[in-house]
């Protein structure tokens, strides 16, 4: 790292962890050059990064202030769902955005989950997977036990302490990636006609799960900073026959909040007085920014009502499919229908991780891309608030790497993509985290890949773009 | 290859190829030393050979005959389920069988769906996920694309014309194994309450799904060497709303048999009479002894209502969970089952058995393991036919590497396996094959692996349980 660097990152960090708060006036370059023992030039080229990136201001004759990098008025509003039960849509979009292996796409998907595949610190995961794979014998390759390898069990339960869960190796089934576990919880406790009360914008990959199984989704009203309104929740709950509560509260997807403490235990209690399970969602969970890790709901279950569900799809890479889940009360039945939906999953992928936690590998890069993702966001937002019309809302995210906009009410997304498209970009409309299409004027960016001048050159374009539709929209009115 | 071996297997083969009838005179001792240009004293030991695995027989005085290896009357009878339509059970059993991994498992299960895991034609398969591995960037660990691998699925195309079918790349999808895609296909289907109909003894797996989704198990009775029978399904067709046709019609699970050509293109014709969808597993149609192996009932499927469902989990390895699916007509709905499922498979996977494939590898270990089983299935029969009690009737498997046992009514094979388990032997009871419970006196045993003289001892001493259980009901009843 640079002197620079290592200037901006102290201050950054410093302004992250609450010690300067937004317009508080930061150290003048003269202190700063005494602490770091750095020239005048370093601190300056410092604080000209920090302002580049939107998180400190400069003000004339007066000094570097903290940028109200997101001023709270500049965030997604609170969410307005239809607040009754309906069915979901929207597969057609969906399967324009996964259906293509990124490696044969000729779009830039800016909008997909995709975590920084190039991070050096996932070389021995690589290392790994060669040795066992050098060394294996087809014996290696017979079916496994049903629940998953115990060597990766053991690890997992290890890291969910660090999220203030106590498991059991025996809480845990390892599934194919975290989509499978969210469809045996979800396949577990209700079925056609049901309601599932969900957080609201929400993952596609839940929402669709609801439509094949023939469920419907209650979509509760959703604050951008605290997660799903309980009171929104209570008056749904006491209203509809809900089945499920399906939340995503740790480094949300799309928004990417962390519901607060004392709201996750609430959900809990809600839960239990109405007694209805929680399926908890927690696959960007360990990409926090904050140390250590939030607490999950998981850790709040006094009666294991709580079907927690993740993955090494976003922490580490995708396609190994290596997800789990702590079931809690409804083990049986999910491994009942783990064992039916895809029988006992493949063996190696899951050493191949045990071995790289129990290494300490896991831990290590996960200091390395948490620190990279936070860095990369304040660029993006930076990138955002400059490049898109007056008007845009965006999400101030907590952890992962993903950030949600919220363009003016004339924009449509799914329209939007169709002109993005002749320029081989491609965002991902907000309609898909909608039962019913909402949020037509939402889009989901992607910040974990290195921002290069590529990525920012795109993100230019998609901000001229909106502004020549909501050109020509105002045109059409006038 | 000895000398005695290679001419017992050119006896063998022309018995299977039907050139010689059971009770047939085989040529005589001299006939054949002049043929092979061998001595008689190494004639004499190939017949020898054949009379162990019960291929021959001596008589006195005459020579050497076909023997009567399994006469029709040995055969199982044509099964009897209850013809309407019934919830599943049986869960508790089948966890017993599939829960464990084999490596470490304290029982030698010789119930268990495991191709023979040491063949040394395997080996270019290791190498190239060996390979693969190694060159492997985390950059090949992202998602796929959600239909799998266009390689794999260029060479499954290629593959299925061996058994009449034309398929387009485009026309498969890659699954999480088979069991994924008979879940899919199932799932797509029917819905909880919806009767499917079934052959019966039907695999467990697919039993299972139907509990899992609600449905109902439609059984159909089902001959031990023609598949099931149209006529009873056609009066059930008549009877029941049923939604879709579940066979195993090729090397059936756990039965053997292949259902002749006439009787797949007549049942083709049946689903299309009441518009019915059939899902064909098709799993171990590769292993069939008979070449070309025979055609998929897909082959015969002119209006795209055939769900055909297959994995190289019995052919290869299963641990590798590759399968696929030919959707035909559903391919939509599937797909959309897939994504809510497990999203893309894993890649790295499917390129290893797609590269595999391509260099020939996989024909080459067919032709070896099919040689392998089918002299394997002989050695068993014998074993079987010597050790257990009179009135054991057993099948006799067209391809593949499973032996289907009916013992005296009195025998519960549940029970059984509780005695065997204190001899650390475990064997797959009969009634997992059922939704109700039926076949509790029949037992499906494994003869892939290298028939050693323990699984030798183990058959023997399975045979005299059984006998002891006998015995001990006789005194009972007198
Ligand atoms: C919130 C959330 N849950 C689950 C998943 C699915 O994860 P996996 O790829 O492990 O199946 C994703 C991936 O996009 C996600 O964003
Ligand atoms: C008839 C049949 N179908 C499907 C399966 C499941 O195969 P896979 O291991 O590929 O999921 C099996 C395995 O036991 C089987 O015997």
């Amino acid at each position: 790292m640079n002197r620079y660097q290592t200037v901006a990152l102290a201050v950054g960090e410093r302004i992250e962890q609450g010690l300067y708060r937004v317009g508080d006036r930061l150290p003048s370059i003269r202190q700063l050059c005494r602490e770091f023992r750095v020239s005048v030039s370093t601190v300056q080229e410092a604080y000209r990064r920090l302002e580049e990136r939107g998180v400190v201001e400069a003000r004339p004759r007066s000094g570097y202030f903290v940028a109200a990098r997101i001023a709270a008025s500049a965030l997604p509003s609170v969410s307005r769902p239809a607040q009754r039960p309906l069915d979901v849509s929207q597969w057609d979009q969906v399967l324009e955005l996964v259906g293509e292996s990124p490696s044969h796409d000729r779009l830039l998907r800016l909008g997909r989950g995709i975590p920084d595949l190039e991070a050096a610190t996932l070389k021995p995961l690589l290392r790994r997977l060669s040795t066992l794979h050098r060394r294996a014998a087809a014996q290696d390759l017979n079916y496994d036990g049903l629940a998953g390898s115990l060597e990766l069990r053991r690890q997992i339960a290890r890291l969910a302490t660090t999220s203030g869960c106590l498991l059991h190796p025996d809480d845990l089934l390892i599934t194919t990636g975290c989509q499978e576990a969210l469809s045996l919880s979800l396949r577990t406790l209700a079925g056609p006609g049901d309601v599932v009360a969900v957080d609201s914008p929400s993952f596609y990959g839940t929402m669709q799960i609801l439509k094949a199984q023939g469920l419907k989704a209650l979509e509760i009203p959703t604050d951008p900073q605290t997660g799903i309104s309980l009171e929104a929740l209570e008056l749904a709950l006491e209203q509809w026959p809900v089945k499920a509560i399906q939340v995503t509260p740790t480094c949300n997807n799309p928004l990417g909040y962390t519901m607060p403490e004392a709201r996750k235990r609430a959900l809990v209690a809600l839960a239990q007085r109405f007694d209805v399970a929680i399926v908890e969602d927690d696959i960007y969970g360990d990409l926090a920014f904050a140390t250590p890790r939030p607490r999950t709901i998981k850790s709040f279950d006094d009666d294991d009502r709580v079907l927690l569900c993740s993955a090494f799809s976003k922490t580490l890479v995708p396609g190994l499919r290596v997800g789990w889940i702590a079931p809690g009360r409804y083990r049986d039945q999910v491994l009942h229908m783990k064992y039916v939906s895809t029988g006992a999953s493949a063996t190696l992928p899951q050493l191949a991780v045990a071995e790289f936690v129990a290494h300490g590998h896991y831990e290590r890069h996960l200091r390395q891309v948490v620190r990279q993702y936070q860095r990369q966001r304040d660029i993006m937002l930076g990138w955002v608030m400059r490049d898109f019309p007056p008007g845009t809302r965006v999400s101030d995210p907590q952890g992962g790497f993903l950030l949600w906009l919220e363009l003016p009410d004339a924009i449509d997304c799914v329209r939007l993509n169709a002109r993005l498209s002749e320029e081989s970009l491609h965002i991902a409309p907000g309609s898909l985290f909608s039962a019913s299409g909402k949020y037509r004027n939402c889009l989901r960016l992607n910040y974990a890949a290195p921002l290069t001048g590529k990525i920012e050159a795109a993100v230019k374009r998609i901000g001229e773009t909106v502004a020549s539709q909501l050109g020509e929209h105002a045109e059409l009115l006038g």
